[in-house]
């Protein structure tokens, strides 16, 4: 426990911003949840966080004073206004379904999950009292877990909403003051099914395009061969840190529109590889590449 | 002409190390070419940096003090006692054919192209007089052009060696004095076959899974997407912005090679296309490149 990665210190100038809600419960504390938890905690120090976790991830959240309160039960969460799902996918799902059991009065759920049609689905079972809003904050860093979290991590980093039919605009509009209070720009999407389809693209294909090369780079020219790596391959894999275990969620839960991305990026793997002697489809994807990464460079 | 990224002043406070080569031949002035030329100038004051290239690249050279002579003509090189080919690899193959007729003297040749089998069988057909040695240096940056060439490029990086049956060991031995002078790490690799091989996977591949990457990507979710686009997506595609032409040639050069990278890359990708329910192969191929990554990262 004695690490040195520590948490930042929560500064004791924040005077308190005007509550939004009072007793806010993070289940999962990893990266998301945990930086989630030091944002809130800064800007609402009159505000009480709720940390759920396994015990080892509480006992450091509590050490480190990331939460007010902290329990391996859901059932500390039972006097909560804002609940948060920040576990992966498929174990915000299946929370989802118990959490009726536990949270006692009127509260309003949102969940971080990286595909959101699975999630919209489950929470359509929930009683009226529980609220519920999909959202995505679109911030990440290349190592996950606890240890990582910061406060900033959402400052000026998109924030995306899936309202449905099911969706009470009032609290869309109290979740959306709250994330913006983090810093967060918040961002309605159309409808789950658009969010997972402009993910598996942004976000889903370029992690696992990065595993695939990093793994098969790794295996093919060994220690020796990495030692000579330059900016090009570190850069190229810096997602490849990732841990399997959340991406088996996000895959599981939008499998066909991460399969139609991974099939259009073999597509134009292909045909690079078909003409390797000629160079066609390298004048055409080279050139395309080059102009979309000039735009997403104009914005850096 | 009046650009504001402009090369970096050679300071006068170098008062010239032991000079290896006299005159200092380099035909094409990129990123690598241009660097070489400014290092060189640093190192050497007393020394003749020649450049060689298309009328507005030597415009741009010669005003910026990259060089002291330059010309369209290779005939500027006919006193040279270094020649460094550094213009894409088929140029390269095509210079050494025309190299006899301009270059009047005995002189060391070499190149830096990024493949090496057909260059290196190009080279067999110098006269003895000019003595040919393969070299490739593991410097980049993510944009390519005089513009962007610096003096310290090579500081630190390795810069690999292809002797053959027909490489003169003193030679081999003035090449190497000269780039670690321009503060290289000079690296003997076993053949050129071994170079072609091992620079498929970790220079090659990573090129191509970007470029396509990008492509895919933009051409996807168009700019509105992309204006999503966090820190992740951005360093798997930095090395999107590179130009088609020098890679055409890579490509053209090392067919065999970056075909069996890019068939094992499209095996992975498969594999975990056909696996995401399951995540059977997210599992492996994950754990593989966090495994692989993390020996990269105890290295940055």
């Amino acid at each position: 426990m004695s690490e040195k990665r520590l948490l930042p210190v929560v500064p004791a100038e924040a005077t308190g911003a005007p509550l939004i809600f009072e007793r806010i419960a993070i289940v999962g504390l990893g990266l998301v949840g945990g930086s989630i938890a030091l944002a809130a905690r800064r800007r609402w120090p009159q505000a009480l966080v709720i940390g759920v976790d396994r015990g080892r991830v509480v006992e450091q959240a509590v050490e480190r004073h990331a939460i007010d309160v902290a329990s391996e039960e859901l059932m500390i969460a039972s006097e909560a206004d804002l609940v948060i799902l920040a576990a992966p996918v498929r174990e915000n799902v299946r929370l989802l379904e118990s959490l009726p059991q536990w949270v006692a009065r009127d509260a309003v759920v949102t969940d971080v999950g990286s595909t959101k049609r699975a999630t919209m689905s489950a929470a359509r079972a929930l009683p009226s009292r529980l609220a519920f809003v999909g959202g995505h904050p679109l911030a990440g860093a290349a190592r996950g877990g606890l240890e990582y979290a910061r406060p900033d991590l959402f400052e000026g980093r998109p924030w995306l909403f899936t309202p449905d039919d099911g969706t009470s605009g009032e609290s869309l509009g109290r979740v959306t003051a709250f994330v913006e209070a983090l810093g967060a720009v918040p961002r309605v999407l159309p409808s789950a099914a658009a969010h997972d389809h402009l993910l598996a693209f942004l976000g889903h294909l370029p992690q696992l395009a990065a595993s695939a090369l990093m793994s098969i780079v790794g295996e093919s020219v060994r220690d020796d061969g990495l030692a000579l790596a330059g900016r090009g391959l570190m850069d190229t894999t810096r997602l490849a840190s990732s841990p399997a275990e959340p991406w088996k969620d996000v895959c599981a839960t939008s499998a066909d529109e991460i399969g139609a991305a991974l099939d259009a990026l073999i597509g134009v793997l292909q045909s690079l590889r078909g003409s390797l002697e000629s160079g066609e489809a390298i004048d055409t994807v080279f050139a395309s590449a080059a102009e979309w990464r000039a735009r997403l460079t104009d914005r850096e």
